[in-house]
């Protein structure tokens, strides 16, 4: 018996593609199907049954954790273990993800199925669902901010003059783990001009005082995940860091200020780019405004001047502007956003960035 | 100027490969020739020049820390940036990684060089120089290990019945960390039945008296890795655990001891199972015996049964023969061996499995 999810997914490509079965190449949308940690292993959903196809590593765990999924081993190949389901349940016309498929699985593939089954692209049809949140996903990623806000917490405790970037990466590390979650991704602490690096990770720098120190990490519990970025000023602030950080903070009000339902996520950017403009930094804003999160901690949708859709209820994304001074500081404020019914709530909002 | 590594590859496509360029879209391999840390970034190496594709966020580290290789910006579409540097190299045939090229991403750069230039496969190229480890890079190896080991050996002050396998996880990346090192993957720390997943992760399981527990893990130090099991058997050894390792051991023995250049990857592998057979013990090794360790925790060669590579000088693979009896215990014996010029050195020999 297919779940919910799945039998979903397998009305969408019955009404959309003309496909009788879809391969699926990535683990996190294998996992959103199956709720089952999947690892380097193929999902195979035809009209009415789901396989997991996995080798000698994973089969004992798969075996106990699918339900409602049969589990396939394969030895050495997964083409072969495929191609036999694919003659089994007479699949004609077989959707593969472009995206988590490369050229060289494409060519194998096509070696394998020299006439049946066709190949058909069929990209993105797993995460088109994965951009709206249910209630239980919302819950498990509401459960990771709590995780996140404690950390935030123990962190104001231990950022101080004289420790290194890595000394507080181990820190926050130990906490993190010690409360029965992982990293959702590489934590940056970047502290005075190592700030003004994007995507900075840590260094041992000493962090010295008069200082911005700007942490982003996130937290990983049963593979959802959570995204913040939080900016300390130890000792005295210099106005223009704190001339930044204020239009910081408008910039991501006055776009937050803008989701709903039914907006466009390119709007959304560029209040954020409108509002920087006014302060003569959006030229120090590279990167998009934000991005959906959840089973992978950059997911669609994206809040970037080239995205083309819109807003919907139950989509989780981050709002995040950053200004980087080269060689200077920079800073970023992060947020997560759910788009709700009326409007949205901003689940990390009563946790301000300070 | 191009670098040696950089030379060597062009010397490598142009006369192997008929093609003017090469693009690469795989980190590793992108490091391995700049050893620059490159993060979601492409490079262009054309027969005289480098180029390193990136966005704003990694910009200002790329321009800083990347030598005689070009660092372009792009703007949301890194395809725009290497036409335009195609036509200014007057390239006709670029090679493209088939394995690091999705279908769609390939699919994206026919749209964009309908004409010129033409697309060519050409997988492989840097990774097999990357098989062969140079000085440099087995002392950055032996920098791991030596980490690796004090790891180990603080693993033995803190493996505890009573421990939960996460509180030691959590240990144990302090010690990680704290040494300026991270993880070179997950660890997997898996204590009685447990250890019979290959791929455990840890659990909040509390270790009990008379229990084996494997640990499974691996050193990052500036990208270069290392990868060592280690079974610590607590209290009493029950006569079947002791039997199954003795039988590794040997088997494990035995295949190290026909690694030398010139020798099949393929027959080391059965070299192991035939051990194992005599023990009857085969059945339950269901992996491949061992893999290539470099910049990246899984790479070229393997030594399974459907490698159909020879052995060279410089070589570092795992030997890593495993035992896994479904629910009851798993043991695994993993050490890192250099292939030299007259036989191999076992980089790990001096720490014997306890």
């Amino acid at each position: 018996m297919l779940n919910t999810r799945f039998k979903t997914l397998v009305e969408d490509f019955s009404r959309h593609k003309n496909i009788d079965a879809l391969l699926l190449t990535n683990d996190s949308n294998i996992r959103y199907l199956t709720q089952f940690p999947a690892c380097e292993s193929w999902a195979l959903v035809t009209k009415t049954k789901a396989f997991y196809i996995t080798d000698s590593r994973y089969v004992l765990e798969a075996r106990q954790g699918l339900k409602g999924v049969a589990v396939k081993e394969y030895n050495h190949m997964p083409c072969a273990t495929l191609l036999e389901l694919c003659k089994q349940y007479k699949i004609k016309r077989l959707g593969f993800d472009e995206r988590y498929t490369s050229f060289a699985l494409w060519k194998k593939l096509k070696e394998f199925f020299p006439r049946k089954p066709k190949l058909i692209p069929a990209t993105g049809m797993v995460e088109s669902l994965r951009e709206i949140k249910d209630e239980g996903e919302i819950c498990q990623i509401r459960e990771c901010l709590k995780l996140h806000f404690k950390a935030i917490d123990f962190m104001k405790k231990v950022v101080r003059p004289g420790l290194t970037e890595r000394q507080i990466a181990v820190k926050l590390e130990g906490f993190v783990r010690s409360h029965g979650a992982e990293f959702s991704f590489q934590p940056i602490i970047a502290s005075g001009p190592n700030s003004c690096f994007p995507h900075a990770r840590f260094t041992d720098r000493v962090i010295r005082n008069n200082e911005n120190v700007l942490l982003d990490f996130g937290i990983d519990l049963n593979g959802y995940k959570s995204d913040l970025t939080r900016n300390f000023f130890l000792g005295r602030i210099a106005p223009s860091v704190r001339q930044v950080f204020e239009a910081l903070t408008l910039a991501q009000r006055e776009a937050i200020s803008l989701i709903k339902p039914g907006v466009a996520c390119s709007t959304v950017d560029q209040q954020a780019r409108k509002v920087l403009r006014k302060f003569k930094l959006a030229k120090y804003f590279g990167h998009s405004l934000g991005h959906g999160v959840g089973l992978d901690i950059h997911e669609a949708p994206r809040l970037s001047s080239q995205s083309t859709g819109l807003l919907e209820e139950g989509m989780i994304v981050t709002v995040e502007p950053g200004v980087y001074l080269p060689n200077k500081f920079g800073i970023r404020v992060e947020d997560m956003v759910l788009v709700t019914k009326e409007g949205n709530e901003v689940l990390s909002g009563y946790y301000h960035n300070q």
